[in-house]
C-alpha cells in the first residue's frame, strides 16, 4: 500500500474510526493518484474505489498491484454490496466540507452506517505539508510560470486585447507544462482594479497599466505568480501604490518562517496600508498544492502558523476602483527559519 | 424584479417559505446574471447578495435597480446583521444538493433559523425548462460548434498531436465564443475506446479512428457535440460499430419528442446494443444549459419525460477497450410532436 493510504489508515486508527467514505476528487488523487470520477471507501480489510465504464480502463491502468486497490464498476454492485462495504464498522468518517447535506442522508442509508463521523480536513491539513515530490512539481510548475512571464513581456504590444495576452499565456502553459492552474488574469488600465477581473477585449494602450495572474499546472501541481506591469512609462499617480505594495510583500517575504502568526503578519500589512489610506481587501495569501486555493488561509480574520514544507502565495495589492490596482504575488516555500520565494520573476518595475 | 427571481418568490410563497438562501453560483447568475462567489438571500421584504471586496464593484456594474438586489460586502455584516436577516421566518429553503453538510450546519447557527427545509433541486427544475433568450444562446454556441467542427476536419493532418488538435478547437472558441464549455476530448486510434480520455501526445496516424467531443459556451450557455471521424479510410473492423451507433442515435432523434419516455428510450438503445453483442456503458444524453450536464438524465436508471423547450443531448457510443470506439452525439431542443437537433454536423462517414 502506498505511504498516503498507509497514513490514512493509521489515523483512522487513531481517531476510532473503522473506515471512511472519500468523496473530494482532489483528496482522491492525493491519496491514489486516481483522476476519475467515483468514491474511495476504506473499510475495514480492503481499499476500494467505486467508478463506472467511463473511467474503469483509465483507472485500471494508473494502479499497481502495489496500490491495493479494488476498482469496482457501480453498474455491478447491488443494494446488498453498498450494505456490506461498512459492516461491523461502528464509526465511519466522511468529508462534512465536501459531502452535500443529502449525499449525507444518502449514504447514512445506502451503506447502513450507524454513525458518521465528521474528520474536519484531516486529509486537506494533511496536504499543506508537502514531500520532496510535491516540492518539486510545484517548483518546476514555478520555473514554467517564470519563463512565461519573460516570454509574455516580449510578446505584449500595444493594440492587444487582454484575451489575446491570456490567450496566449494558455498556449504556452498547455505547450511547456499540463496547462493553466486557474482562469488567467490579464486586467489592464480600468479593470486592474477588479482583483478577480476577466480578460476582455479591451486594448492595450500606449501608455497603460497590466495586472497578470498566472499559473500552471505539473503532475497536478499547481504555482500562482502576480505582477503589475506598465506600458510606455511608469504613471508618477501609480509609482507610490507599486512602492507600497512592493515594501509589503518584500517585508512579507522577511516574515514568513516555520511558526509564523499569518493573521499578525496579514495585519501588519492591513495596518501600513491603512496608514495610507488603503486597504488590503482580500486575503494576503493561501496554501497552494493540487488544489491552486487551499489551506492555510493567510488573512487577518484566522489565526494560523506556518509550518515547514508548506507551500503558500504572498499576494497584497491596492485597488482603485474605476481607476487601476497593483498586486505583486510570489509561491513561497515555509523553511525552519526562513522562506524559499519559488516565483523569480522581477519585481522591479517593467516597463514595455 | 426580473422574471426569474419573480417566479422564486412565487415558489416560495406556494412552499410556505418564507425565505430562501441561493448558494450555487450557477443558479445565482440564472437568477440575477450575477457572475461572483456569494450568496443570494431571498428574505421576507428583500433580495440581497452577499459578496466581498473581490467582486463589489463587478456586481454593481452587473445589477440595475429594476433587479431590486441590494449588494452587501461580507465584510461590513455584523453577528446581529446574519442573525436579523431570516427573523420571523419559519422555515427558510436551501439547496440539499449544494450546501455541504457543515455548512448546513453553520447556515443554523449563523442565521439562527429554526427550519431549513429541502427544496429539492427546485431552481435546477425550472432551468431544464428553457426561455427563447436561452435557447438563442444555446442555438448560437451549437452554430459556432458546427463551424469549429468544419474549421477543425480541414485543420486535423496525420503527425500532428491530440493536444495540438485539442488547443486549436480551444483557440477557436476563445476567438469566436466565450470559450469551451468542458475539456474538449481529441481521443483518437486505442485512446478513442476511453469515453472521457484526456488528449493525449499521440501523434495522429495516416489511417486512424478519432472521436471528437466539442462544445461552447455563449452568453453562459453550452453546446455539446461528438464526431467520430477517419484519416485515410474507414477500416472495415470499424464500420459495423459506427453504422450501429448511428441507427440508434438517428432513431432516438425520431423517438425524442414532448412526453418522451428517456427510461424506455435509452433501454431501447440499450437492447439492440445487446443484440450485437455491445453495451451502452454510459447515459444516453443529459440536459444542457448554464450547466453542460444539467437535469434531465436520459439514461436506462431513471424515468423521466422529455418537456417542450428542455435541450438535451443525444449520445450514445460504443467502446471496445483497447482497440477503438465509437461516439455520436447532437444537442437537441425538444418541440411538441418532434425534436430539433441544434448540432447539425454531417453525421456520414467523414474521412481526412
Amino acid at each position: 500500500m502506498n505511504r498516503k493510504m498507509q497514513w490514512l489508515r493509521n489515523q483512522l486508527l487513531s481517531l476510532n474510526l473503522q473506515g471512511m467514505i472519500v468523496t473530494n476528487p482532489v483528496n482522491i488523487k492525493y491519496l491514489t493518484n486516481i483522476q476519475a470520477e467515483g468514491t474511495l471507501l476504506v473499510t475495514r480489510k480492503e481499499n476500494i474505489f467505486i467508478t463506472d465504464g467511463r473511467y474503469v480502463e483509465d483507472v485500471h491502468n494508473t494502479l499497481t498491484l502495489f496500490d491495493e486497490i479494488v476498482v469496482y464498476d457501480i453498474r455491478g454492485l447491488t443494494k446488498e454490496d453498498f450494505e456490506n462495504f461498512f459492516m461491523f464498522c461502528e464509526n465511519v468518517g466522511f468529508e462534512e466540507n465536501h459531502v452535500t447535506y443529502a449525499k449525507y442522508k444518502e449514504y447514512m442509508h445506502k451503506y447502513k452506517i450507524n454513525s458518521l463521523v465528521e474528520t474536519e480536513n484531516m486529509i486537506e491539513k494533511q496536504r499543506m505539508i508537502k514531500d520532496e515530490e510535491e516540492i518539486e512539481n510545484i517548483k518546476e510548475a514555478c520555473k514554467t510560470t517564470d519563463e512565461c512571464f519573460e516570454y509574455i513581456v516580449n510578446y505584449i504590444k500595444p493594440g492587444m486585447t487582454e484575451k489575446q495576452i491570456a490567450r496566449q499565456i494558455d498556449d504556452y502553459y498547455y505547450k511547456h507544462a499540463e496547462g493553466i492552474a486557474f482562469e488567467t488574469i490579464v486586467a489592464s488600465g480600468e479593470n486592474s482594479s477588479k482583483p478577480h477581473a476577466i480578460p476582455s477585449d479591451r486594448k492595450i494602450q500606449d501608455i497603460d497599466v497590466i495586472t497578470i495572474d498566472m499559473g500552471c499546472k505539473v503532475n497536478g501541481y499547481c504555482s500562482d505568480m502576480t505582477r503589475t506591469i506598465f506600458v510606455g512609462e511608469v504613471p508618477n499617480y501609480v509609482k507610490p501604490v507599486y512602492d507600497l505594495v512592493l515594501k509589503n510583500q518584500e517585508q512579507v517575504l522577511k516574515d514568513m518562517k516555520e511558526n509564523s502568526n499569518t493573521k499578525l503578519i496579514s495585519k501588519m500589512v492591513d495596518n501600513d496600508f491603512r496608514l495610507n489610506n488603503y486597504d488590503l481587501i482580500h486575503a494576503l495569501g493561501h496554501g497552494i498544492g493540487l488544489d491552486v486555493h487551499e489551506g492555510p488561509v493567510l488573512s487577518i480574520n484566522s489565526e494560523n502558523f506556518l509550518k515547514e514544507r508548506m507551500v503558500v502565495t504572498n499576494e497584497p495589492g491596492i485597488y482603485i476602483a474605476g481607476r487601476f490596482g497593483v498586486r505583486i504575488e510570489d509561491t513561497v516555500l515555509i523553511r525552519k527559519g526562513a522562506c524559499e520565494p519559488l516565483t523569480k520573476s522581477t519585481k522591479k518595475y517593467v516597463v514595455i
